[in-house]
């Protein structure tokens, strides 16, 4: 394969130019980051169950008619995913409070809320993604008012469904984030789901104990990160067809 | 326990006066029919696996925040709901076409719809529960617009999340069909659902092998109704504390 032009490169994933115009191929790291890039480890096969889990979760959301950014699984590292317009606001939708609403709302951590709730945070690392409200959004011109409309009824969707098929497997969603991305297509503009759907950003507790499989075993040095992810994976029964001692290696990159 | 008052009878459930004003006892029968009340059967611990699906479901309807009439279960046939204003009319969400859609329309059963549908049919034994529309249901004063708009976002919402957890246990959603019944509440009106969440009304195809776990085995003789029901009881982790063999008896029925 020619060398690909590196398109973009986060925390956690890497963009590369893709096979055909409008594509990209999405690259998933084993780094793990936290608070604003000041922890930082590697988290050995984390990238490999990323890749799997948020290309199971994607497909699922399809099937039920949300639109996505995804198109396929190109190996244990790799999607291929159609290139979007990022708008430059983090979704995230909570169910029972955990993380920064605990903290900033004195809610204990595991406390229900009276409703599911969105918030909306503006993405700047330099800024530490800030909350911020409709009115900034809007305001700013981040995404239009008829956007955010479409954003946030995709979210209640994508919240309910989820909720529903971790519900099934034994795990509560707690939280989650999304970012969503526009696209054209016959010179009409889409809104799809883009980035990710993975225990990088999402909360979920074992339904009985409570016990955390999620990134916050990485925050909260909890320990056995990887176990977490895979034990995800291995409910949602999409564990990669490589056992543990091979998630290690980095599959096609360039 | 005193004798109680028998409210309503119907095909599959019987509804009698509950312990307090505003209260009832849907007791779950056996008794399956199909086709208009043409094809009748025992179907030895339906009843009991209803009760105990339904109970699990409007449970978990009620942890997102769906209204439902459901109070608690009592015992292995029996659960406490709320006494309701039934609205006339059977909510029916279809993801797949099945039954008299394909029939109607001239779909191959199995195949996928352009989106999820929602259809009304009016409540109605001597009519066969005619299909509807929202005019009918409108002018005939069935349900308002506004009720009508309320029950159409509910019936989403419960369809995308039923749709989860049915897939996260192996089992596609095939279509559902739902009742909603007002309730006064502080001299306010709510609507929540009622009736039963069931194989019984609603359709259950395994994910791999689209073998069918509801009514369907009944309607269309393919056998094992129980044992598809129990599946599916198994697969949501609440088969009922007695086996198989204990399913028979008529627990408190007066």
């Amino acid at each position: 394969m020619s060398r690909r032009r590196r398109v973009y490169e986060g925390k956690a994933k890497i963009l590369f130019e893709g096979p055909e115009p409008g594509t990209l191929v999405q690259y998933f790291k084993d780094d793990a980051t936290a608070f604003n890039n000041k922890k930082h480890a590697i988290i050995t096969g984390k990238g490999v169950l990323n890749n799997r889990i948020s290309e199971y979760l994607m497909m699922r959301l399809g099937d039920i008619g949300v639109p996505t950014h995804f198109v396929r699984r190109l190996n244990m590292r790799e999607q291929l995913i159609r290139e979007v317009e990022i708008i430059p606001v983090e979704v995230v939708v909570r169910n029972v409070a955990a993380g920064s609403l605990s903290t900033r709302l004195g809610l204990e951590e595991g406390s229900p809320l009276p409703r599911s709730i969105v918030e909306y945070y503006y993405k700047s690392d330099e800024l530490s993604d800030p909350l911020v409200s409709e009115e900034h959004v809007t305001a700013f011109g981040w995404a239009s008012y008829q956007e955010l409309d479409e954003i946030l009824n995709l979210t209640l969707r994508i919240n309910d469904f989820l909720t529903g098929l971790f519900m099934g497997v034994g795990l509560r969603l707690i939280d989650l984030k999304l970012e969503f991305g526009r696209l054209w297509e016959d010179e009409e503009m889409r809104l799809v789901l883009a980035d990710e759907i993975s225990p990088d950003n999402c909360r979920l507790w074992d339904r009985q104990t409570n016990e955390k499989f999620d990134k916050d075993r990485f925050r909260r040095d909890l320990g056995n990160v990887q176990e977490g992810y895979a034990e995800i994976a291995r409910r949602l029964g999409i564990l990669p067809e490589a056992g543990p001692r091979d998630l290690s290696g980095p599959e096609t990159i360039q």
